[in-house]
């Protein structure tokens, strides 16, 4: 029952530290959990209640307090969530006391953005080295960071201690990206470019693709469209038009 | 059991179009389905067992099976999907057969990327509006489009027929973004700024967090590391170093 499970918890001397096998849906939540907790923290809040922080974080109270009760926290009733403890708590169970270096490939319309995005170093990254396949771009420098030949990968990622390789390359370029970042060593890969990735087990792959968040939405553009519709109305003529035979 | 559910099936004359609500992991997987079907078109293929779109969309076969009987498609034993008929299913249930057009605001790094992204053209979406409200920026010309001042968005939503607004604004200035969009009548948001945006009810927001991208593959780095450590050994040490107290 206690909000403070992993670091130097009593009795953990000597053990091997266990990180839970969390659901995936917990884990993309911990981040928004810790960003708003750090809002939280900076506006002088030391604690705070399930409530609030669901309400910060954009999740509802009960799906928070099942998720943080996977990290062990339960909170203090009356009191709530000691933000601090449970900052440390997120921020060692995402392996974000370490500062991992980020290895960029591509630095294309997509991926000069990502390499200028101050949005990373204040949450655990650093973007260490910039990649790029075509020799007109190596030797660019993109804050304060030149562009590299992706011939030169398996030295940088030795060099910088890459632990995540991010992929901004053109499609068809991707997989062979892949290929070179798990021939180094690398096991955990943001990909923007968009298509599938073959990865050998053991290696983890998230996806960030533009177009199908536009896609999702305009799923819901097209039900919600089709639920104000009246029978026989407006939508049934839309879908006649749109599809034809 | 028909393939063949929604346009211009047998006795579906005078019906009022019904948009199953399909559960959200479905919808996030039909523009992979999608993506993949487009691809075996264009190297021509006409049908495609589940096995062999499920490969292409890297996604497992009784998932995809599962996702595509919500639409009504069950394929054909035997012979599988038609690529053609499946592609219009999709691209009807995702609302893709008509263009939406997007409104971008916020062309610092990050939308300035986006405006020039040629990713979404093909797939179903156009940028028709670029917003900023830095009085240095209007004016510009991004891929062909002349940046316009945010006040404008009132008139350009209309002019424009916006369906679906893209925030790529700092944190501190999404929220107004955001309400201003509401107000014009935009029920589809898109967030890349790093917040929690507070919409009405039948508004869709979906978020692109590139850090939260990050900090999930750091846990699985974290958790990998922590398989990987012997009892008492590495990881323990790691977990002491890096919370101390």
């Amino acid at each position: 029952m206690s909000q403070h499970r992993h670091p130097g918890a009593p009795g953990r001397a000597g053990a091997v530290p266990t990180l839970p096998d969390l659901p995936e849906a917990t884990v993309a939540r911990l981040p928004e959990y810790l960003r708003a907790l750090h809002n939280l923290a900076d506006a002088g809040h030391e604690t705070v209640s399930s409530e609030g922080l669901s309400a910060a974080a954009g999740v509802n109270s009960a799906k928070l307090r099942k998720d943080l009760s996977h990290l062990g926290s339960y909170g203090t009733r009356g009191v709530g969530y000691d933000v601090t403890l449970l900052i440390e708590q997120i921020e060692y169970v995402l392996g974000l006391t370490q500062r991992r270096a980020v290895a960029l490939v591509g630095v294309g319309n997509l991926g000069h953005a990502l390499a200028g995005y101050d949005g990373f170093a204040g949450r655990g990254f650093r973007i260490a080295a910039l990649l790029d396949a075509d020799p007109s771009r190596v030797g660019e420098e993109i804050n304060g960071l030149v562009v590299r030949h992706v011939d030169e990968l398996p030295a940088v990622a030795v060099q910088e201690s890459i632990a995540i390789g991010v992929i901004a390359t053109p499609a068809a370029a991707a997989q062979r990206v892949a290929d070179q970042l798990v021939a180094v060593g690398v096991t955990s890969i943001l990909n923007f470019a968009p298509c599938v990735l073959s990865v050998p087990e053991g290696v983890d792959v998230r996806k960030v693709d533009l177009a199908i968040e536009l896609q999702i939405l305009s799923f819901h553009e097209h039900r919600k469209a089709s639920l104000t519709a009246l029978p026989g109305g407006l939508a049934a003529t839309e879908t006649q038009e749109a599809i034809g035979t």
